[in-house]
């Protein structure tokens, strides 16, 4: 059975990653699928997105990692999966992520999403919390990879000497 | 007794459709009435929003259409309506409609929320996953009237011949 | 229009008292329905906790109070009334409100729940936290109606005094 | 992969029997734990729980029935399964699932539990609903498997008849 | 300025010391509470609940244990404090939480209550999970003192004689 | 102790100096903290929601306005504070300051947000609800202070004229 879990991983964190390993367990292969939506403001592209993320998983076989653009159901129908991976930390992630997972059913009846509550320890992290504390001169360093510290480090330097 | 629905309605659902039917039961007259937001970036304009509530409620007596710009209260009293009816999906709808129906009962006393919760297949319904869909290719037909998924893919077509 | 307030009331707190007033403003008859749950305890008897809604609502015209026991929906029935009222102070009241809204509607398609949201100086009250307070010596007297305040030192002093 | 459904099923619904069947596609045997709990009152008897369950699933041969009693996270090493299915309704329900997540993976490292969302239809559903209907003579077969609703009726007519 | 931190405390719980450690960096004084509800029952009496306490805080001069019984906010005026500490874990403990301080706030408008949010370890854990996990043969020592362990061991040894 | 109070206070409101009052009772010092965020479009300038928060506490001199830029943790250092104050309004409010309040834990470990519910005539109460409100023709003067209301007339009076 083949998972997808998708999301924007601008950039991955390690509780993106705690989650990604938990499923890796349960599931036969799972496809982390990073999202493109022309709406919205990066500050990774998509392809230092998807980088950042396989260099997170070079020694684990089962996690693969993709991109994709539109719906997540067509997606999955082209992947050949019925499976979404989410990781839930708190009760108002919930009440939106539930209609998301209704929403993503009544597209395709096959497809079932499942939750997974994030450990206690990643809680309050999120990739916009990461990006808020860097900019602002801290560092999380213990909840982020250190090639994605290396990497925000750069880009924000990059960003102020321009 | 006079009821008002407010909302942008960009477009209506079969979700605001129900929530009206329901209301109007009970309610001598609904006034649907679509708000006007200058901040605000709609699909439809302020009249096209107007005529595809209208052409959901040809038969209905009770139920009219109008617009309106401005605080709520100061259109309720021009209207001699002291009732708004809010259809609630979520626990977290409510936390904002409570917020905004005790900021409306403090700007117009006679003023008061009837909240009604939505059916349960309306439950992961809104305007804006609507559009998110039609916009990436997919489609919601039994969630909308046939006249809205005709404009919406008229609209949609429009924009990227542009 | 008439209307269907259920609960308990043991004891009518003024908290009850404002959602009965305000609901009578839309409604042509708001019916007070004092609930008997065998399985339930209570401080005041059925006729006594009817008794005390009575007697806040000698001059409201529109309000009448009655006993029932079993399913709302039949209640509902025979009393030929198709509209529930709730008041809700909390998005955790919602949560379990909304669940019986459905179940109702399941029961009884015509049946409607309008929730109305408490007033700010009630959003804490309770009939719980009111016994709470005067079983153990404190008095909340701005909250309760006198008659109810004066029936509540009695039954603690009975009790006591057994 | 062999995943563990926990629950009390006092009497089974089909709000349990969808997340079953869904979660029946997912993990090569879904087995549903009847549980036994010293201080709590079940209207059935463990084993006729589970019989109502085993007769909801003759034909589902990935679906297992048992029971036990207590420590899940115990059950779960002796069945050798590190998968636990939950479903939810709501918000109100993930905060304390959410709370046994953790709890189960604080005394077994490897245990996951994976949450579903309960469909729309079935947002209302629970065990205490379906009795507290059928105790006060409503009905809600379309909620129930026929078997269900055969017991449920017996056994309230054998109470009444003491 | 000195602090009350009421609470049952059967058994008190790393999490709870958590807590009042935490705020005695701030307080003056930190009264730990234990309180007498003879409604309640509890598996430690209000004696050996103030013990397992006290135990906890030997080393610590701003922690002071007492019990009491009746309204917090007379226990307050007693003890000449106007400083309530209550530790938060999850959305849902703040509903019920918010709706105490309302009420004490309404009962003594000196009454404030200082609301610290769990640490991301002992978000999960609560005297009830504590003392159901123990009965059931499980051990949550990294989450209970050593002495609280060994009082919980011997309490449910002496259960099971009898 | 002193404590520090952030946010943008754009304008202040009743419902703010409320909590800064009752803050300033039990910390010998509150220090309300004007936040400069870049990215954020105000009102008003930095300089003016600071001046319109001092005139609102002229006679208390217990509280101090200050402003600043970057991350709270870094300010508080340099303040040599420990102490955060938050108000709550609403369950909602929590889930997003409890997600800041472990981040600020993690980033500064002596850190401690103190949380205090807002008085029930302010729960609706917000800065962007005045905004909304006094922009579209109404008045909410109870709600805050006379030279707010001032300078908000004055303000939408030269946007007006623009």
């Amino acid at each position: 059975m083949k998972a997808i879990y998708p999301g924007s991983f601008d950039p991955v964190t390690n509780g993106h990653i705690n989650i990604i390993k938990r499923a890796s367990e349960f599931f036969d292969e799972v496809v982390v699928a990073v999202m493109m939506n022309s709406k919205k403001h990066y500050l990774f592209s998509l392809e230092e997105r998807k980088k950042l993320v396989e260099d997170s998983f070079e020694d684990n076989k089962r996690v693969k990692v993709d991109t994709f653009e539109g719906l997540l159901v067509d997606y999955m129908k082209k992947q050949n999966s019925r499976a979404i991976i989410k990781g839930l930390r708190t009760v108002t992630d919930y009440g939106y992520e539930a209609q998301m997972a209704l929403t993503n059913k009544n597209l395709y009846k096959e497809a079932e999403t499942f939750f997974i509550h994030s450990e206690e320890e990643y809680s309050f992290l999120s990739s916009s919390i990461v990006k808020e504390v860097y900019f602002n001169g801290g560092e999380l360093s213990s909840y982020i990879p250190n090639h994605v510290e290396k990497a925000l480090l750069e880009r924000i330097k990059v960003m102020k000497d321009n």
